[in-house]
């Protein structure tokens, strides 16, 4: 007797994201969620965010805005945030298509003028845009991938997070 | 003869911003910035973000969602790049109004319905609302900490980001 084992494609568990779903939407009020971050300043422009039970992440801005230079700066988290939900976004799609991924990666760059930040100019102190060149290798035709990337951008959390105005209350404690 | 060194407050290198700030304001265009991450997908829903010379930083889902559960997942990570942004703007700005910060701690938390991410309704992917408590342990007034707090939401570059639709272009490569 022989037994044959399968990898799932992309590696990915899918059979939990099916089960996540239809438990979803069999009881609607499953698929509100709240996620939370803890951070603490560390000196400087130095910070730490822990999230769950993961090793605290550094936080520092580079010598010409001030800082150690230890470490990614916030801006920048933001894009990698930004890239590594799409790169989920891309394996979930891509395993639901039957598509298999070879590699994959994500280039994301943001504009930010720093009047606003430094105290120079009122207004928007945020990015002005946002831009993405996603690197897929894969045996899909053109028309697939076309149908993933539609599927992955219209449903992107933190790609629809940034390209809408969301309520940021902030309040001291 | 005897010489006193001095601290910095916070420990912030105030001459670094202010020197930046001087420079922008003679010469605008040096206030344009680009800011950039490189995500490669790594298997399953696991990730990492390149940024500059830095370490790798892991990306990926809770098992609940189908990924290993190695890391911080994406939009905790959007939540922890907030926080870690209000922390250097605090830092600064109470540098420059002579604040001495003893403690801050950043509490980010967002609601988000997993009904469009998992494809079981059309719409908004994304946080619908984001809260922030910070915690700054302080000698100073009450006014001149609500002043602070002003100063630092009016000029969050993550903050601000969030807070507004900013054009995000995604294609693939």
């Amino acid at each position: 007797m022989t037994t044959t084992q399968t990898s799932p494609l992309n590696a990915v568990n899918l059979e939990a994201v099916v089960g996540l779903a239809g438990k979803i939407a069999e009881e609607p009020q499953a698929g509100a969620t709240t996620w939370r971050a803890d951070v603490k300043w560390t000196g400087a422009f130095r910070s730490e965010a822990s999230i769950r039970e993961f090793a605290p992440v550094p936080s520092d801005e580079p010598a010409a805005l001030g800082g150690d230079d230890t470490a990614a700066n916030p801006v920048e988290q933001l894009l990698g945030a930004l890239g590594n939900c799409l790169a989920v976004g891309y394996a979930a799609n891509a395993s639901v298509a039957g598509i298999t991924i070879n590699e994959l990666d994500i280039v994301v760059e943001g504009d930010l003028d720093l009047h606003t930040f430094l105290g120079l100019a009122d207004g928007h102190a945020g990015y002005s845009d946002i831009r993405v060149i996603v690197n897929l290798e894969s045996d899909a035709s053109p028309d697939q991938l076309a149908d993933l990337h539609t599927k992955v951008t219209s449903t992107s959390p933190v790609g629809h997070t940034l390209a809408a105005a969301i309520p940021v209350d902030i309040q001291l404690g």
